[in-house]
């Protein structure tokens, strides 16, 4: 079968460390054809996200029948796509995002991909899409990154976005669990995530359209929970917003910022010192960032870290009461993003944000970053 | 501008008239290359439900400098895709379906189309994709039904079924409004669309899934609504039902069947005979089929027709009390499917099901298929 554990290879893949002078043993079967001819690497400086590729993309195909099919790790280009597949008619997708650094040695550090491998396993529960071992993907993955290696900008601020892609494939119009499938992974180099660079981010709060609702699939990275928003981040920007702060039920529940997790650092009504983000209670996606922010700020100990509800009305009462210290947005594309401005039933409530990165945005921030493009030492294991 | 009105074709189409001898001016910049080979044509009987396509499709681009691009008719065939496509990993995207009857005089003939045609730009402005003139599009469906007419079946059970499909085909990773898009029109032979034929569907009715929600997506024909149903799906079939009873809301309101509307025939809580189908307040598919079903029911004046929320607790009581004659799904692949069973909570609750299919579900069967086979004389011309 192929993607089974190598577990002589995990334990260097959990360590970080991605580099050609260490000759990793290669998934045996991948079948590796490279480009005959090169993309110039872009200027890190100025990059929009997720605009330019690498040179290869990993494609591993699955039939029910006979499983995985060998990994091929090939040049960039069009996909082969039968018009009545299922990934194009009833969305059964979904995909992962994480990074590659570039640390001070040169080496090349993903972070925390264990993370992603298991919350991909789980989408693709959710999708009925097969399982895979994700140890043997991330081996997959990591030769990819070194084929491509070259293409982890030599920069602090910039990376290499990494995107597996899992499509159902079944070339039939039925509503029904695929019988084929198509794993793929597509990498680019990637800059600081918003135009506005590291300013704060502008929110647009409306209970007009709702992100997720328990019973669906909003704690999955499921393409569908993405293509539905656009209308709505479309309807923020109409209203000199940038993002849209999602809310939930009757009660106004903050969950999640455009397609970031949201975090509230505050003085909360027991008037203790709290960094507060909602629980995952199946309609908040289980960030990365979001995991790591709360494992660091709880190791800390310097304050209560709480997964909790959150409502407009214990936000609107904290402002009032001068309780906010901060507001920021987490994900694997913009990191850290502190959040300055709500605009909420017609009125705008500003959210302290002194100077353009308030201090525990800035002290998580540069935290995640020194552990990105280092070694792995900070976090446990287990992940 | 492609894909604006063409005022005397669409005549001829709200009469749902095509056949060969009629030549309709075409779409003048239509491109048509030929397929060298046919397939062979599948026998009507035993076909299952969208396995098998024409040897033809319709496929349009769209850029957002230049607007829409030339259609093209062209061999069946796959789809060349870039990898980092929106369709993909964001499911910007939505799919229409429609069917091509054969009627007695072999003419063939669509029903209600432009109906899919409002219904798909509406599903369009929701996924952020190019609007278009729905009658041109219809113009470019028509040529492509006429140049594979043949495969129309000769038959009274089987029919074409047209599937549209548009995709935001965005190459980059941003997620926001496509600058690019495709629209491609596929067509399947197909049969009797429920593999148990003619016998009544059993369904799991569970609210621990919820097909969709207020604020979202449920009311356009998206592929995300599609692709997360399927894993409920899988265990309705492992309790031994074949289909989702779909519930919403704290008082378990009963809104959709599988992938079709729901009808209940009953007498009401009121002790009026009732035919009765939940609102379209935004969770609901607005069904072509569920329409016909008001508009004829309303026509012939006989009990009163229903727009209203019914809940499990008005079903289940309604069952002690002898009261439900009918359930049943309307949609375009089953037309109409009586409902047999429902588990709910652990127990089997026995819908009335006269013969394998009862008095009012075959009385809108035989009239809407009449309609469908013949010319459209039963509907007002505003559809």
């Amino acid at each position: 079968i192929i993607l089974r554990a190598h577990t002589s290879i995990w334990l260097s893949i959990s360590e970080h460390e991605i580099s050609s002078n260490k000759k990793k043993k290669l998934q045996s079967d991948t079948v590796i054809q490279l480009a005959q001819t090169h993309k110039p690497k872009p200027d890190p400086n100025g990059l929009v996200f997720g605009t330019v590729f690498t040179d290869h993309m990993l494609t591993i195909g699955w039939i029910l029948e006979e499983g995985w099919q060998k990994p091929h790790i090939q040049p960039f280009g069009n996909l082969s796509i039968h018009p009545g597949c299922s990934a194009l008619h009833y969305s059964v997708q979904l995909f992962e995002g994480m990074k590659a650094y570039r640390g001070p040695d040169s080496k090349v550090c993903l972070f925390r991909p264990k993370i992603n491998m298991k919350r991909m396993l789980k989408s693709a529960h959710r999708a009925c899409l097969p399982s895979f071992d994700g140890a043997e993907l991330l081996e997959c993955i990591r030769k990819l990154v070194e084929v491509d290696q070259d293409w982890v900008p030599h920069s602090d601020s910039a990376s290499l976005y990494i995107r597996p892609t899992f499509l159902g494939t079944e070339p039939t119009l039925g509503v029904k669990k695929p019988s084929k499938a198509l794993l793929f992974v597509i990498l680019s180099p990637v800059g600081s995530f918003f135009s506005t660079g590291a300013k704060p981010v502008s929110l647009l709060a409306d209970s007009k359209y709702i992100r997720a609702w328990r019973g669906g699939t909003g704690d999955c990275k499921m393409g569908g929970n993405y293509g539905a928003s656009i209308y709505a981040q479309n309807e923020a920007v109409d209203y000199g917003c940038q993002q849209v702060l999602w809310l939930y039920g009757d009660d106004q529940q903050i969950t999640e910022v455009g397609t970031m997790n949201l975090f509230l650092y505050w003085i909360n009504e027991k008037e203790e010192e709290e960094l507060a983000t909602p629980p995952l209670d199946g309609i908040i996606l289980p960030g990365v960032t979001r995991q790591s922010i709360l494992e660091l700020a709880r190791k800390w100990g310097e304050f209560k870290v709480s997964e909790r509800y959150l409502t407009m009305a214990d936000l609107r009462q904290a402002l009032e009461e001068n309780r906010v210290r901060e507001m920021f947005g987490s994900g694997t594309a913009c990191v850290i993003s502190p959040v300055g401005r709500i605009l909420y039933q017609g009125e705008n409530l500003h959210i302290p944000c002194e100077g353009s990165f308030p201090p525990l945005a800035s002290r998580l921030l540069k935290e995640l970053t020194d552990i990105q493009v280092r070694h792995y030492t900070h976090f446990q294991h287990t992940a």
